[in-house]
């Protein structure tokens, strides 16, 4: 592609994304996406040769953008847990940046189509497997906890970088929606701490209004 | 319904269930669950009153099984810690032997139809919201950490323990497929206890190979 051309296929590839995001493959036609731009549909045909290699061309922008946050947070520090705290805070940015990953994946992950399946083939086989890379090295070097394998770890991990849109389906119809930020805040929390408070933390809980509860050592261990 | 009635009705919901977390509401015509079941179409409209109303059947059942393991799960212990390690359990076991939730989720987590949509609501605004309540009172408690809202914190651990469908699209290429044991083992280590690793362990850094990790307080604290 040319450079002249770059701007106008990078935006039909940002409109493309925001319609499959909200509507699905199947919902969106590549009318749809010209009557958004008021283009031409021989446009979308010329840049991508049809709307199948455009959702592809999507993909692999959207998690190639996945890839460069954990090359960012790795390159951060030598230090896992940093690397991972870094990890939540870029997702948490990229989320509030571009809210259409976790709704694309939301829509793919019940029955995900050829493309979704080839480009996260893809993406775990290179830089994906990095997320599990980056705990293993935090298990072998004692700063994270042994047990579980790394690569199951990194499966609940990535889900829960991921899962925005479809966590949102828990969501209590009483209280107010959860921003990027409350929802990251809280995967922090749980990734690197775990709900289990520090024994400190436990024994001043009658600034909670509790005495009750007494210390205990983490369950299971 | 008769109680004659009810076997013939219950393995109507089970057959469906399966077929819809195969293929997705609209995947499935009443036509194919009587083709599997070498019965008379006229007999779902018997029971069911059609296919939107069997779906909001099948959906039910899914959710309200959540609810039970939410019920037993806080029914097995005073400490909300106990509660949480015997949800993670309980669902590990619903998930075991009824797989098809987490697949129904994950079909509709990205754009839920007005039948999935109304059954959560009536889920969130009744058992659902125990989740939360569960962790709030550890909270109360000094048990689990203060900061993150419950209900935010309810949110993430709810993805995580309905989330193995959607989960598996991280999965490893190379890896063999996660089993419903090592995620839910994940899944409690990460909600429980995190992934740092408490300091004694990471002293120990040594018997995994390492001596360089010098244990720290837990990040941002």
């Amino acid at each position: 592609m040319s450079e002249s051309a770059r701007p106008r296929a990078l935006e039909i590839v940002a409109v493309a994304t925001r319609l499959f995001a909200r509507r699905g493959y199947d919902g969106v036609s590549v009318r749809d996406i010209c009557a958004e731009m008021s283009v031409n549909c021989s446009t979308i045909s010329y840049y991508f040769g049809g709307k199948r290699r455009l959702y592809l061309e999507v993909l692999r922008e959207q998690f190639a953008a996945r890839g460069r946050a954990l090359d960012q947070a790795v390159a951060r520090s030598a230090d896992p847990r940093e690397q991972l705290a870094a990890l939540c805070e870029t997702m948490r940015d990229l989320e509030a940046e571009h809210p259409h990953f976790s709704a694309l994946l939301a829509r793919e992950s019940g029955g995900p189509g050829p493309e979704f399946q080839q480009v996260a083939r893809e993406f775990e086989a290179g830089p994906g497997g990095r997320l599990a890379e980056l705990i293993r090295n935090g298990q072998r070097q004692g700063v994270f906890r042994a047990g579980p394998r790394a690569e199951h770890l990194a499966l609940v991990v990535g889900l829960m970088l991921n899962g925005l849109a479809a966590a949102r389906v828990f969501e209590s119809p009483d209280a107010p929606g959860a921003t990027e930020r409350d929802y990251f805040e809280a995967v922090k929390t749980i990734v690197l701490e775990g709900l289990l408070a520090p024994p400190g933390e436990a024994e001043s809980g009658h600034r909670l209004g509790k005495q009750s509860a007494k210390p205990r050592g983490p369950l299971g261990r």
